[in-house]
This record gives structure tokens, C-alpha cells and sequence, in this order.
């Protein structure tokens, strides 16, 4: 056994874990905790949603509260999800350009550099006057990176792919490239581009390359209207990372409608599941499918939780608890052997934000110590019997729940 | 972005630490918790005391209790205090000389090696009858401080300076100064004073030193009463550390009675501002100023509470916990942002001791998650929002709740 691995509870997992064919269904409900609001009477909106069927299920079920990353520390989507995967993203660093490209399912090579592009917009002067370009449509965004795929560059190979709206990503294909690379996005409007900078000198040829590749860019996009110019971030190196099967011995499919998760999920080894209608329903039927044709980890998600967040609009965020429920139903019946529902952190309305609180969980399904709870909210959480845990923890929970998890020690 | 820094949750905070001019006050009733009492009805002192201001701030605040190092281990006051200001005293150790010669403001260089001095009491034969002296006044401490301040010895520079009581402190400054040296207390009366033992070869230049100093001092003392020798304890070497201004971006000060919490908030590079009066009400107008004067972090500290229950007198510390909160209000006029209130440690009545008993705190400000607590308590403190954390997660949270803290990946 790796004595490193030993200081690690989530290495010791790997070493543990064994397959059986019980099945794990990670339902993430993105941005679920909130704070207590006065238009609600102070509850938040999982307390103020009407969710008779996740009331049900929680007391049935184990309760408890996940800190996504650390205390006090705000997370990305990926972080966030990377946790809930068993992926301690403090040990598993992953640049948002990665999972742009794998989340378009661009197949990306060890090596690889990927980055964002933002189509923006700049005026005369070579200022950035909108960094999204109007939020041009992605039909628009198609036909411009049809465009940029004409450049060429001596030296790498270069792949452009539409991400949504005006995002788009780039991948540079060569011998020893280099993340180690400033954003070109000054991140404010009224600035111009920035060059990309290396970090160190190893970096130097790669941002060569940036930096021809954005010039060429300007010069194709010049005379268009209201994108006219490109502004790259994140940009990320791709090395492979171990798989959930390789970790686990799971056979895991995620569930997704974003590019952005679908990219999290292929980064650990799952296979994507496109659902065969774009909404929630659609979503229920491709887990039945995911868990019918044997997958062993399925990972659900539903997006607009915090996309009402975001907007500081807890009625929606309501609506979007609501419609969650009415297909708590349909999970179960899909037959799970355990069921986690949780947030992949607090996008709480009141600040427009993610934020670092707590999230609420539920653990439905194997030896669980029930009857502590009688809701599904925040408050309840907290007294619940699992707890408060590191996201990072869940996964050796679930694996425990569905009897993937020898002993430790005699 | 540091990928060392990365594995770890404290480093991660000063990767992600930007300057505002949001302020945060971090209040310390030392000692705060406590163990239920039978005089008390089985109420512990917080719970017994009478606290309309904490209770009501409470309702509006997020509760929650922290382990001061670690499970089961009794801190003394400077890595309790180092914690709560971000620094993981199990990585940042600091010997108790060097908090006490930072405590009386002396300006220690680099390389300095500063121990404590206690003075003691030996008979006719040498043997220690009182490691205290009768616990001396301060007024004549000076005097034999003044009387020690003669001693020479070749190669090094002596500074001697009293602190409170029987206890003053010594720096030695030379080239090539070692702290891996025995204490010469021999931490019982009964015994003969010790030799300073060096741990190693480079250390036996320094052992000598420090026992021509011993040797000296006691033939200075040999014809007082009753301080007639000196005992050295702690004997640590002087490294700066890294300012909370360097990790956090905070401009910071420490409200402080006592030289020995001043010391530990001078190690982390925090302004002692002394106030106008040596009392509560003194160091509450010192806040006031303290955060008008734009200080992005005040620490301020309460003494009382930990002195009553190393007395065992519980009646006491309700008194010190009441008279804090009556100045809660001038506290919260002063107009921090966020606004902390715990103590560093437990010192339970019944154990006259510091203990490792999780530590009650309570966070007002900036976006909580409120209203699950109706009074500030330890069993309150249990079932509050904010759960057990370690001591040091603190800061994360505190910068956090300030707006202080960028989001931790895309």
C-alpha cells in the first residue's frame, strides 16, 4: 500500500474499493443552498419551495451539509464538481480551458493547450468596448470560428470549436507547450487586449504562439460587426487524469445539458449521456437509461437552481426546486441502490454569487441512520445525522452506501 | 497561482485574498468556554450570564463552534491566538520567549534568541522553594532587571527586560545562535535549578552562554530577598513571519491589554494600538478608532474570563462575560463590516485550566446563514449554521464574509 496514499483519506477509497454491480445516482442540483431571505419570512428557497416528495425522501434518509471546497472558499463549477466526484480539486488543479474543450467533446490530447475565447467587441481604437460582443448568438459564433479555423500557424496544429453564444475555445496542438500564460482579457471594458505573457521562460515559444494567433484573429475578424475581436482565458494544459473506474471500479455516465459539466464529468472518465429531450423529463428518462444499461455511478445535473441564483431571483429558484421534485419520483424509480441529492455549492439569491456556505444533502438508500430529519432544507441539514462533511468526503460515503468499500485494517 | 499552496486550505486564502477597504473585528473573550457547573444549575457561565446583547446579535448572526488546534489538545494562549488569525500554529511554531519579548514591545532582529526568566526563591543549599519569589511586584522586577542589565559576556549582547509579576524576559544577540537548548526551571520546587543542555553540537556554543548567564545572575541575586535566582524557560529563536498585510492584504491592529497577546499580534505584523484607559471601556474606543482609522482588521482581546476560570471561580468569569457584553453595542456603532466574537480557547471553571474543548464563536455580517440560533451559548453555538471548524479556517471565513476572497476556480 502507497504510504501516501495512507495520509489521504480519499487515496485510501482507491485502495478499498471494489466493484459490484449496486448502482450510485449523484443527482446535483447546481447552486442549491441559498440564505435566509425576508421576502420568504426568512427561510431560503429550498425551506419556501413546496418539495413533498424531497420532504418524503428526507425522512427516509441521511442528512447533512458539505463544504464544497474548504471554508470560507467560493468555488468554480469545476472545483465544486470535482469534489463531489472524489477528485480533491486542491490536489487536481484543472484550468477553465480544459473543460471548455472537453466540454464541447473535443478529444484532447496529453499535451494539448487549451484556452477560452470570448468573442468581444473593441472600437476604433483597438478598446474593448463589450466583452461578450452583445452576447452574439451561437449560429454567429459558428460561422466566425469557421473563420479563425483558416489560420494557420508554422509549428501547431490549431482546432477552434463554438462553445455557446460568444464563447468559443481553442486548442494548440504541439511539442512542449506551456500554460504557465497570462489572459489576453483585460476583464474590464474600456481597455484593450492584453498580449499573453509567459510566465517563466519555458512559456516564451507558447506565447509566441498566442500572440500570433490573436493578431491573426484580429486581422479576420476586423471588418465584422459587433465581434470583431477575441479575448482568451484560461488557458490550461491537458494530462489525463486517473478515471473513476481506475480509482473506483465504477462505470460512470453523467447526465448533463451544459458543455461545462458533460467537460467536468469526461475530465474523471465518464461516458456523456445526451438526453433525447433538452429539459429535465429528458434528463429523468436518460438516468433510467444510464442505470438500466448498468452504469455503476450516474451523475445527474440540473442547471437552473443557479442560474436563478445568479439572477437574485429566489422565485425562480423556487420554480426550479419545484420542478426538481416532481421528478424525485422518477429517480427513485429508476431504481438507485443509493440516491445523493445535493448542491455542487450555495449560489445564494441574495448575493448574485456563488459563495463558500454549506450545502445541504441527502442520502437515500443503504444503511443509512434515518429518522433524524423530517425536511429537505438548509436547517435541517444541519442537524442531520451525517453531518458536516468536506465535499470531497462523499464519495467514499456513497461507495460505503452501496457496498463498494472493504474494511480498513483487521 | 503556487501549486505547493494549492494542497493546502489556509495557503489557498492568500492566493485568493484581494484588498478592500471592508473592515473586520475579531473580539476574544479568553477562555470563553466552559463545562456545565452544578452551582450553575448545570449551565455553563456564558449560559448563565445574563447577555441581552450577545442573545439578540445572536438571532442575527451565524453560530458555530471551533477546535482551537486539534481534537483533544489544550493550546496555550499563543497558538490559540496564531490560529484565529490564520496562522496553523501546528505549521508555524513560535517559542513562548519570543512572545514574551515581542509582548514588551522589544524589537527583536532576526537571529535573536529570547527565553523567559522567572525569578525564584532557593535555599541555603540551592534547591528551589518558590518557582514564583512570592510572586514579586512588578515595581521590583524592574528593579532587579535593572541590577541583571550589569552582566556581561564576551560575544553576544544581553537585553534583559521585566514583564508582569516575578517574569521578565532575556534576548541574546550574536552570530550563530542556537534555540535547541533545555530549559534550566526544573518545573518543581524540591529540585536544584538545571544547566542548559544544548540538543545538539551547533547549540553547545549558546548552552554556554546561556549558563555563564545563569551563573552570573544568581551571583547578582544571592543576597535578596526573596528573589535570590532566576529560572529560563522557552527558549526560541526570532525568524519574522510573513504579515497579514503579505498574506491577506489586510491592514491589521491589535487591541490589547496584555503584553503577551500584544506580542503574538506584533509576530504577525499587526499595530498595537494602546488604549487610553486600561480597561474595556478603554479598548472598545480603541476599536472605534482602530476601524476609523481605517484598519481592515482589528483584533481585541478580554482577559478577565480566562483569569476567572483558571481561579475556578465562576461567579467571576459570569462577571467578565457580562461586562463584555455591555460595551457589544459600542462595538457594533463602531461600524465593522463583520464582526466576530469567541474566545481562543475553553478554561473550565472546574479544571482551572485551559482545556481542548471546542470554543463557541458567533459571525455577524455580510452574508450569514441566519437565524437558526436564539442565544450566544455553547450549546447554542452546537446546532449553529456556521458547524465545528478548526480554528484556523477562520480567516477564510472572515474574508470571506467581508467580500475579501476571490472565487477559487472557473
Amino acid at each position: 500500500m502507497n504510504p501516501e496514499g495512507m495520509a489521504n483519506g480519499s487515496r485510501l477509497v482507491d485502495d478499498l474499493a471494489f466493484r459490484t454491480e449496486s448502482k450510485i445516482l449523484l443527482a446535483v442540483i447546481d447552486g442549491l443552498g441559498d440564505l435566509p431571505i425576508d421576502d420568504l419570512d426568512g427561510r431560503t428557497p429550498l425551506e419556501a419551495a413546496a418539495t413533498p416528495n424531497l420532504d418524503a425522501l428526507a425522512r427516509l434518509s441521511s442528512l447533512g451539509q458539505h463544504v464544497p471546497v474548504a471554508r470560507g472558499i467560493t468555488p468554480g463549477s469545476g472545483p465544486a464538481h470535482l469534489a463531489l466526484f472524489g477528485y480533491d480539486p486542491l490536489e487536481h488543479c484543472v484550468g477553465r480551458g480544459v473543460l471548455s474543450a472537453l466540454g464541447v467533446g473535443f478529444d484532447l490530447h496529453p499535451g494539448d493547450l487549451a484556452a477560452r475565447i470570448n468573442f468581444c467587441t473593441v472600437d476604433g481604437d483597438g478598446t474593448v468596448t463589450d466583452r461578450r460582443a452583445g452576447r452574439i448568438s451561437t449560429e454567429t459564433c459558428r460561422e466566425l470560428v469557421d473563420e479563425l479555423s483558416g489560420i494557420e500557424i508554422d509549428g501547431i496544429e490549431l482546432h477552434i470549436m463554438p462553445v455557446r453564444d460568444h464563447r468559443a475555445c481553442v486548442v494548440f496542438r504541439g511539442d512542449g507547450l506551456s500554460d504557465s500564460l497570462t489572459d489576453t482579457d483585460p476583464g474590464l471594458v474600456g481597455r484593450k487586449p492584453l498580449q499573453a505573457v509567459a510566465g517563466n521562460q519555458g512559456a516564451e515559444r507558447t506565447a509566441a504562439f498566442v500572440r500570433e494567433f490573436s493578431a491573426k484573429a484580429a486581422r479576420v475578424l476586423e471588418e465584422k460587426s459587433p465581434a470583431n475581436q477575441i479575448l482568451l482565458r484560461g488557458f490550461a494544459l491537458y494530462c489525463p487524469w486517473q478515471t473513476m473506474e481506475d480509482r473506483f471500479g465504477l462505470r460512470a455516465a453523467a447526465v448533463a445539458l451544459y458543455p461545462m459539466y458533460r467537460g467536468v464529468a469526461s475530465l474523471v472518465g465518464m461516458d456523456v449521456i445526451a438526453p433525447s429531450q433538452d429539459d429535465l423529463q429528458g434528463e429523468a428518462i436518460a438516468v433510467r437509461n444510464s442505470i438500466s444499461d448498468g452504469y455503476t455511478f450516474t451523475f445527474m445535473h440540473h442547471k437552473p437552481a443557479d442560474s436563478a441564483g445568479e439572477d437574485g431571483d429566489c422565485r425562480a429558484k423556487i420554480a426550479a426546486i419545484e420542478e426538481f421534485d416532481t421528478i424525485v419520483p422518477a429517480l427513485i424509480k429508476a431504481g438507485p441502490d443509493v440516491l445523493c441529492i445535493t448542491g455542487d455549492h450555495s449560489t445564494p439569491c441574495s448575493m448574485k454569487l456563488h459563495s463558500w456556505h454549506p450545502v445541504p444533502l441527502l442520502l437515500y438508500g443503504g444503511p443509512q441512520r434515518t429518522g433524524c430529519s423530517a425536511v429537505f432544507s438548509e436547517r435541517s441539514a444541519l442537524s442531520g445525522s451525517t453531518g458536516t462533511i468536506r465535499a470531497v468526503e462523499l464519495m467514499a460515503i456513497l461507495m460505503a452506501s452501496a457496498g463498494k468499500l472493504a474494511k480498513y485494517g483487521a
